[in-house]
This record gives C-alpha cells, structure tokens and sequence, in this order.
C-alpha cells in the first residue's frame, strides 16, 4: 500500500512557555509524513524553496519517506510560520505566515503520488485540494482545514469534504463548518455531506471517531468512539500534534491494508493518539524523528490499558 | 452499605437555547442524590426553607432517598441559583444567588448521617465541609468545589481537600488549585495533599481518573483512565450534570461494598457518566426523576462498546 499526502512543508518559529526555536523543520505534510513512515510507505507532495536543504531532505529520508515530489523552487522561500503558545498549550498564536512558494503553488502529481491507495489532503486552501484529489483516485482520502477556509472559501471547502472519505479537524471547526452546535448533530451532517467517518481533534482532550457505518452505538444507527490524549507531565510544543494525529491515523489504514473496519479504524485512532503524544513531547519533530516502532507500540498498549473497563493487566509492584 | 452527602438542596431558574424553567428543584445534593439512588441508600444533608414542599420530599422518596436529614428551616428561604447557557453549552453563566437558608447552615448530623460507609461533601464553603468531615468517620470520602472557594477561601479548601480520599472538580479548577498547567502534575500535587483518587470533570469531553495506586499506567507509578461524555443529539440543560456524575460514582462505589479496586473505580466512572448524560437530556431532574436502572445498564453497555479497542460486538442490521 502507499500514501499521498499533500500540503505545507515548511519552517516554523514556535515559543512556548518550556522553551523556543527560532527556525525548525516543520509543516503539515512534514509532520504527517513522520508519524505515517512508521506503518507504511509515505510520499509527501509540495513546493519548497532554496533555503530547503539537503539536511532536510535526509531526514525524510532517514524514515523511509520518499521525496522525489517534494519539488524544489529555484529563487524561492520556502512556507514560515511564527507562533507563540502561552499558559493554555491548547490555544496556538499566529505572529507570522510567510506563504513563500506555497502562494504559486499549482498541483501536478507524478504518476506515482497519483497511484496512492489513500490520500490525504492536510490543511492548504480547499481549491488546491480539490485539485489534486481530482488527479488521484485513491480508494481511501482524507482533509484536514481550518477556521480560515471556512470563513473565506467556504463553498470550495464544502466541495471538497463532499469528494473525501474521512474529515479529519477540530471539534470547534466540526461546529462552525455545519453550524451546529452540538458535535454528534454536526458530525452527521458532515456524513450527509459525502464523508463516511469523521475524526473531531480535541486537543488535550484526545479525539473521537463518528462513523455512518450501522453500528451499536449511537441513536443514529452510526457508530462512536473516543480516546483521551495520551497524559503527559511534559508537553513541550504542541505545534504539528494534529497532523501527527492525522499521519498515525491514515498511516496505519494503509500500512493494514486499507482495512476500514470499526475495529481497525479504533486501532488507528489509538496510533494517531500516541503519535500525537510523542510529537508533543519536544519541540517540532525532535522526538518523532527519533522514534522507534518499539516505543510506539509500547505506549499504544498502555493507551489501550488505561482507556479498558474490564481485564486490567495485574499491576506492578 | 450508606451514603450521606452534604449539599445545596435548591430550587433553579434556567434558560438554555432550548428552553427554560423559572422554578426547578435542584441543587448538588439533589441532583446527586437522585443520580445514587439507582446505586445504595442516600442520605443527603442540607436546610431548606418553607418554600420546599411536600412534593419536593416525596420525589425524593419515591427514589427511595432518606429525607430525614433534609432540614426545614420555619421562615427560611431554600438556596436559589439562576442562571442560563448560551451556544457553548459547557459555559454556565451565573445571573443571580441567594443563599437563603444555608446562609446560616451549622452542620450538625444525625448518628444515622454519621455512620455512613461513604461521605460525599458537595461544592460548599470548605470550613463547612470540614466541619461535616470531622463528624463522619466515613472509610471513603470525596469533595467537590468551584473556583470561587478557590479565590476565597484556599487554604481552607486545601486543609479540606487534604482530609477527603478523592476529589471531583473540573479541570480548570484542579490547575487552579494547584497552580500547575499540566493537568497530570495537577492531579499529582492534590494526592500529595492526601487524596488517593482525583476525577476531573471535563464537560462535554468526559472525565478522568488519576490514582496514587500502584498501576501500569503512567510514569509516576499511578494509574489514569479517562471516558469521553456519551455521545448525545440532544443536550437541552447541562445544570447539575456533574453532581449527577458524582452520584453514580460515589452511589456506585457504596452499592458494590466500597470495592475501590481499579476495575471497580472504573465502573464507577462509567455509572457516573451515564448518569450525567442522562441528567442533560432535560430540564433540572426531569430526566433522572423518571429514570429506571435498565435505561442505565443498557447505556452503561452502549458505553463500554464505544470505548473499547478489541472484541467489538457484532454489528446491527
């Protein structure tokens, strides 16, 4: 199986209360093609510009993600965005965004980013979407977006989650999208709309799954599933946990074969937990670049056991 | 097995985007002693005024909750909060208070009060609280407070938080007492004050559960488990929801014999998650009054299903 994901690749200057960097690697694509390198074969597609060096490339490369179409253009800036988090890690402040090449950015995808077998679509502005969900016909897509593309490009925005499988954004952005306040009522009018699962990011809260399938679980013949994020006493930088959420969740899907069923899509969303509970640990992809497999499975198992009513592991001493 | 708890026993006024009451019963010991009644034996202890009527008493009892200790006061008003919700559904705004009553509440509890296996001391002034506490030798004791008592009152609501064996408040408030932003040091600094358990409610996002116990959980040596609020469509009045949650935990706990076994403690969770979601589906305690102990289990069951990663039942046509 292989993953197209297309969207930022990008430099980012973050401050938070543990600490700041002034320029990082970082982006949507960047941080969901880490977390997904881990379960499957992942190619990210976007423009970058000089100041994107060969160091940057390598360590894609060190994780396997393949990066022929990350394309480089020559007298170019690649994205920037400068944020600050304060108190609350839960609320990101925009000081800076510096498009660069990302404001000519027309999507052409080679034929083997077209060939994906699931796709997504991370945060970038909903007709470019649009357009290279329409170059790929991957039988599994998922989007990301964002406050802004729902206050400006609604209508293309709304386009777009009709052509995709699975929304993937903030609760806040599930309600202000449909204009429904409650979030299982706005879940299901996203379903109306074209998708058949929704995954609404909390934050520290963790995430839940709505799905259409016919289930047990909800009055609405669909199906429910919640996990807490991962607690830590340490969290550093929140910067990219969403799109690590998002490279854990798709990148298991198609790492296991594209399996849709309830009880895969429950694992993924474990995955997407815990590789958005290392990414948070250290600044930018500091941590996820060291992962290794062992750890992600280590702490999948304890996420496992902290969220289980019955048959709890004896404990230790 | 028998619980007392001491609390407002109020009458509410509220307006939510779904309707609104002028004048409800309510108050925390109401709300959970309604909520414990499916659960053990319930002795709320509090004053009322000549306003509180016969009716009021016996929808108490017609859930068999011991009325005994509900004290009239002759010329006394009973405790009466208005308030209304807008959109955000998990904001409370507070529009008026009187005190009434509890104004000039001593607590001063009968031997049967006394001799509960289980203590609950809702959201009141700490000193009072303490004073309950030092007459009940109760072998588990929870408190609830709210950020007023905390800007007011802290150190004695510390000495209180320090004589209890679990606290249950919103997150917000368990980094505000501790001053600590990371919500898994906040709950370690409140055990190191005493309390073996602390649950923090999280509105709509659930609740969580942190133990001192040894566990294979997290990096302290604790425990941690975590339920997200069971998916609802229709949330028409949130007032009392997280009294509601506290007396299907603390109800559940005494029912089974005060088993405070990780296993146990994590029913509990999932009782008194139900019987928050059941508490908002109405106005005040409409919902819960007319509730019955299957309704419970049956969502209890649709809880569990939507929580766990493996052995999912068979899916519905």
């Amino acid at each position: 199986m292989a993953l197209t994901v297309v969207g930022s690749i990008a430099f980012d200057a973050v401050k938070t209360p543990f600490g700041e960097r002034e320029r990082m690697l970082g982006g949507a694509a960047v941080h969901f093609s880490l977390a997904a390198s881990f379960f499957t074969e992942v190619r990210p597609v976007g423009p970058v510009g000089d100041d994107f060096g060969d160091e940057h490339i390598g360590l894609l490369e060190s994780r396997g993600i393949l990066t022929e179409d990350i394309e480089r253009v020559e007298g170019g800036q690649s994205f920037f965005w400068r944020g600050h988090y304060d108190f609350d890690l839960n609320v990101a402040h925009t000081d800076d965004t510096q498009l660069g090449v990302f404001g000519e950015f027309e999507p052409k995808l080679s034929d083997a980013a077209k060939a994906a077998d699931t796709l997504f679509l991370a945060n970038i502005q909903p007709d470019l979407q649009r357009q290279v969900r329409a170059q790929c016909g991957a039988g599994f897509s998922g989007l990301d977006s964002m406050n802004l593309w729902i206050e400006i490009a609604k209508d293309s925005l709304l386009a777009a989650v009709g052509e995709v499988d699975c929304l993937v954004v903030n609760d806040a952005e599930i309600r202000m999208l449909t204009g429904e306040s409650n979030l299982a009522r706005a879940a299901r009018a996203v379903m109306d709309m074209g998708p058949r699962a929704v995954v609404a990011k909390r934050g520290e809260y963790g995430a839940a799954l709505f799905t259409s399938e016919p289930g047990t679980d909800t009055g609405d013949g669909g199906t429910f599933f919640a996990l807490p994020g991962f607690p830590l006493e340490d969290v550093r930088d929140p910067t990219g946990a969403g799109d690590s959420f998002a490279g854990g969740f798709f990148g298991y899907l198609d790492g296991t074969g594209g399996d849709l069923d309830e009880a895969n899509l429950r694992r993924a969303m474990g995955y997407g937990t815990v590789l958005a509970s290392f990414n948070v640990e250290e600044f930018g992809t500091e941590r996820v670049a060291r992962l290794g497999r062992e750890e992600i499975d280590e702490r999948f198992e304890a996420l496992r056991r902290m969220t289980q009513f019955e048959g709890l592991p004896a404990r230790r001493d």
